[in-house]
């Protein structure tokens, strides 16, 4: 058991480090600004998010949890960086480079050690809680591109395919958002802003 | 009672709304970086800070409440800006610009009205829960000045008394924090930082 000096030192570094999430850019862009959004404007956004959204879920959750795990669910990519969800090829490794990064990340005191459980479980995608935080990470992106107009889905020629692959997890937490997401799929299909 | 619809369609229209705290801008600069913090950024941290300081409170509190909080003090931000903390001019009028937009910002739904709640509960600054989390508040910047080499206080030539005015609030939650931030607020006035 570490003293109580210690354990505010490994908080602090823990805190200075987690700054760098607000300079770690993600590929979608922020609603009606030419400007990519980062990972700790992101995090906070699905926190938010989850929060306003909870009563769809079709599972009893725990929001405590979910708000949690979505706080701290992007903090690897301060040492693996972002990795583009349709990106192939930079997704080959994603894992590998993630677990070393959260064995760095995480690896202050016992907060470091509830945090990692935190993730793993996010990451594991088996608990009500994890699958409806993955289903948020998903929808967020969705509801940036359709504002705007298309977004990264016309930069980086999406295809339908693609995001239907992405939302899968969506159906399993919730019958509503998944049908949000195919009503905004099937505008911009016929909109052109995604590929068959 | 609204329908699931209606409901859906308020609830998106605050999260849309919502991608704007990416774009008001604080006077705190990021760690090391020249680029200032905005309320997302600043909203994200300081929840995260609160779960990994949460045991030098001083009294029993509900984490959870507390990171939502966090999650939805600025909010009235995307109406009413940002207001700086040392600038006694443009605090002038502060608590009515606020509650004019806090009316704005939370009429949405039922969430709604209970992020009102939250966000009245922090501003009467009563309940131990918002007592910690208005210090959470107070004691991010001035790491951030005190990683960044006094930072504003230096741009803005901030005096002791300003300081100390500000963190009174952590007295009444942490005395562990509060000691922290003493013995930072002495580093400054060494380094010349911040000034009689």
């Amino acid at each position: 058991m570490k003293n109580l000096e210690e354990n505010l030192k490994e908080d602090l570094k823990f805190l200075k480090i987690i700054d760098k999430t607000k300079t770690i850019l993600r590929m979608n862009k922020l609603i009606d600004v030419d400007q990519r959004e980062d990972i700790a404007q992101h995090s906070f956004h699905i926190a938010l998010m989850a929060m306003v959204l909870e009563d769809y879920s079709d599972y009893k959750i725990d929001i405590n949890k979910v708000v949690k795990m979505l706080l701290i669910h992007d903090l690897v990519e301060i040492y693996s960086g972002d990795t583009f969800a349709y990106d192939e090829e930079a997704k080959k490794g994603q894992r590998e480079r993630e677990l070393k990064a959260a064995e760095k990340v995480f690896s202050i005191n016992e907060k470091g050690k509830y945090f990692r459980e935190l993730w793993d479980e996010f990451e594991e995608c088996k608990s009500p809680e994890a699958i409806f935080a993955n289903g948020i990470d998903r929808v967020q992106p969705i509801l940036q591109n359709y504002y705007n107009n298309g977004g990264i889905w016309v930069d980086e020629n999406i295809t339908i395919e693609q995001v239907m692959d992405r939302i899968d997890i969506v159906k399993k937490s919730s019958k509503k958002l998944y049908e949000l997401l195919l009503n905004i799929i099937d505008e911009g299909k016929r909109k052109g802003w995604l590929k068959d």
